[in-house]
């Protein structure tokens, strides 16, 4: 049997392997039959040192190249869609339509076709002139960039096509992707038409590298070593926190995005009119990619008024009688249901679900638990712990008091939603506790649900720790996330040679938005 | 005898003190008069719940207001500037003129008016609007800040009065200034001036708030308190480092300026051309504020050419005819010994100096050590030794393979000069070496020593690790140095009259630049 190939430095070769494993399929529980390579530290080595070469080439590449590797990827991704999403729908049970095919490789190739304009705009390099003093400055690459993608995208926030991906590319980085070991197949298929890609480009070769699975032991040693610049991860909170110290302590940037419980408050006037709409819009974010989205509601507050129990029955009945999806992988439906139980133990009461579901596949039943808001309270770290599946937290509260001091308490999270009455009844509540929710989200909504990530670059994903590192950028919305893989480089009293294009007197780009002794200037 | 009093929450009171300090005449190493006390944690405490408070205000506070204060701050400044530069004087030993009155001082409030400024223009907030989407972002205020200013500048980096600070309240947020304990007297005579201003410009009455000193403990526990919004910090990297790690836990983020040797690359061009200029470049600059600058250059480097030896000569004929001035303090004069004790152990020549001045003051000889290239690669660690003061490394390099490996094993730096021919004679050796610098250091000079931070928009005071900490953003720079102190805010779906003002379909100040459906808009 074959394992499956490492890509290091434009050459798909044999991973220097202290171990294999398979993907499953989670709707099946089988074992999937390629198998892939777990990457001792050597191939690490190799890949940093092709990517140190390769970040150097592209220092002097054009920015019109590294954009046509971006639209020559996205359309190489479509051209070869078939094959990538029918691994995908294997390695992940996501359904094929609407999902992998209508909604997320679309995204993809969207978000990689929006890096290349901003590569080729280059307005994300905020060159600023000032022709008095003869000091310049832009941002530029900052060296190779480590992404690791999380288990829930396989296509939209992968390693190696995602949005760090995208981001880290159109700075100007070579990208060394960590696949996420539950879609390696996936993302192989994605590395093959990066390669063509970088071919297609002329890019170096090492523009684009793919290692499928290291030991704990050594992603902490790749994300530390002098040779990277910067690093982007998504995933548990626990590897994030990992991850982050080993990687500052060395001196290196990290993006991380790490949990998030995303709460939705719905104020009395909202349920007095449109309960039932609601409680469907709730059920339907709840449970969409079987709860497995960052942006996944796994709290919501409601008040005590005559709609609440009728609102909470209509939840509850729809969680029962909707089917459950798989969950990515067994341990993923173990660690589901460690929380719920957690949760329990915490004092919440189970209302539905709470437990797995029989039969082929990692399915759990959707999962409904309520609590009051005097016993989220008393164990407020405890109750807003994130769950990542198909369960929610519903807390009642009794008051505006009770609601401000649980917004008091909550932790930082990607979104808050607030519903209110379209009459105004909610106002008043409204203007009062929305500045409270404000300062421990990244987004704010109102009257709509989380799920659904627009790449729009006024998109914030992205928010107070713990669900990032760093309250000030966004992993989602171009040109915002390119210059989180960007480091400032000043030029004071440079000679004119010598400086890059961006930053001479006059440039030929008659795109590129510049600051010029104080005042934006086009081209 | 009277202890000074701390200022929390708009009101001078008695501190809650553990102990007492004195700061000294480093001129003369006598105690100067007034007492100033070590504040407990309570102090600490009461400024975080007053900060707080004053945030939440301060996000309903016009920008034109926040202006106004930088604006009557700096006014305030001027008037007084009598008194503070007589107090500085006495506790940094620095000269009155030209340094403290017509350089230090007008700088400062030259960077408050750029602050007012920005504030008023709010540019700065990165304003986009998605109106096909209804999303918008923008940076918004992240929360109290904690502001550690350093020794070496009494006001341009003063916790309540620098970079920092104004970086800090221009973003909208409150600053808690921590003095530094060698000039406790200045900046109580500062923030005497910032309260009048508050009240001038009707600002909450936490908007700055002092505390003179506090334990290490009660430092770390500051910058990890949940009310913390962020901290900046200039100063030694160990104490940095350590600040660092007890922030990063606690999720808040921390901008540091640590350390910087300033790297000066002399090609050989270059000194055929104008040794005998360049080694008083270099001297003047080595020896300005007595070495205690953060760009001071800790090493030069210098091909082995008929000039070098007569460059060499002359500088240490240089350093040891001008007198040394005094250092801030008996520690930084015991720190400084020890740095260069430390570098002829690592292998450097001691050429002039290496001993203390006796009599008045903490005065060291000005001191040039040399070395080898292989010595440099031989010890690349201990020999790239910050070395806070009038002292500096000259390494001799046979070639440009030598240099070339210098500059690989270099950690990050604020600044890297180089120095070359006018006739060109230089330039394939720069071409072949600059891109190896360019990768160490935040600002890149060109025939131009570091010393000398221009306040522009185009400065980069910043670089890669260790110098900070996050290669993306300059402490020195309006308005680039504002969105340190802020945090990205998303409003999706959120209706209309509940927007913050400047993610309004229109707004009314006709100068903020803002992104609207991908493009710039101004007013």
């Amino acid at each position: 049997m074959d394992v499956a190939q490492v890509l290091i430095d434009g050459k798909w070769r044999a991973a220097d392997a202290e171990g294999t494993f398979h993907a499953e399929n989670p709707a099946t529980g089988q074992a999937l039959p390629l198998e892939f390579p777990t990457s001792r530290w050597s191939d690490a080595d190799s890949a940093l040192a092709a990517a140190t070469k390769a970040a150097a080439e592209l220092r002097n590449v054009e920015p019109a190249k590294i954009a046509a590797f971006l639209e020559a990827y996205a359309a190489n991704i479509e051209a070869a869609a078939p094959a990538i999403i029918a691994a995908a729908a294997e390695e992940t049970a996501l359904p094929v339509t609407p999902r992998l095919k209508d909604v997320e490789l679309p995204r993809t190739t969207n978000q990689l076709r929006q890096a290349a304009a901003a590569a080729s705009e280059e307005s994300w390099r905020h060159a600023t002139l000032d022709l008095e003093k003869n000091i310049r400055s832009c941002f530029a690459p900052v060296g190779p960039v480590v992404v690791f993608g999380p288990n829930n995208f396989p296509f939209a926030f992968n390693g190696v096509s995602g949005g760090d991906f995208a981001a880290a590319i159109a700075a100007g980085n070579p990208v060394i992707a960590k696949a996420h070991p539950l879609h390696p197949n996936t993302t192989r298929l994605l590395a093959e038409q990066a390669l063509k890609a970088v071919e297609q480009a002329g890019l170096p070769p090492a523009t684009v590298q793919l290692i499928y699975n290291v030991s704990n032991e050594n992603g902490l040693k790749l994300v530390s070593d002098p040779r990277v610049g910067a690093i982007g991860f998504t995933g548990s909170r626990n590897a994030g926190l990992s991850l982050r110290r080993a990687a500052e302590e060395a001196g290196k940037s990290i993006f991380l995005e790490m949990s998030s419980i995303n709460p939705v408050i719905f104020l009395p006037g909202a349920l007095a009119e449109r309960s039932e709409q609601l409680a469907t819009e709730l059920v339907d974010s709840c449970l969409a990619g079987a709860g497995q989205f960052c942006t996944s509601p796994n709290l919501f507050l409601a008040f005590e008024t005559p709609q609440t129990e009728p609102f909470l029955a209509q939840i509850a009945k729809s969680f029962t009688e909707r089917p459950s999806q798989p969950l990515l992988s067994a341990a993923g439906r173990k660690q589901l249901h460690q929380g719920v139980t957690a949760l329990a133990a915490a004092g919440a009461d189970l209302v539905t679900g709470g437990e797995m579901v029989p039969g082929d596949g990692y399915r759990y039943a959707n999962t409904l638990l309520r609590t009051t808001a005097a016993a989220f309270l008393a164990a407020p770290h405890d109750l807003q712990r994130e769950i990542f599946g198909n369960a929610t937290l519903a807390v009642v509260v009794k008051n505006q008091e009770e609601l401000e001091s649980i917004l008091r308490l909550l932790e930082g999270n990607l979104t808050g939603s607030v519903y209110s009455a379209k009459s105004g009844a909610d106002d008043a509540l409204y203007d009062a506790t929305g500045a409270l929710l404000r300062e421990k989200v990244g987004r704010l909504l109102n009257d709509k649900m989380p799920t659904g990530v627009a790449v729009s670059p006024a998109m914030n994903h992205g928010g107070p720790f713990p669900s990032t590192a760093n309250p000030r950028v966004t992993s989602v919305g171009i040109p915002t996330s390119i210059v989180r893989f960007a480091k400032l480089e000043c030029y004071d009293a440079v000679r004119p040679e010598r400086l890059p294009a961006i930053l001479k007197d006059t440039i030929t780009n008659p795109a590129t938005w510049r600051s010029i002794n104080g005042t934006l200037v086009k081209g």
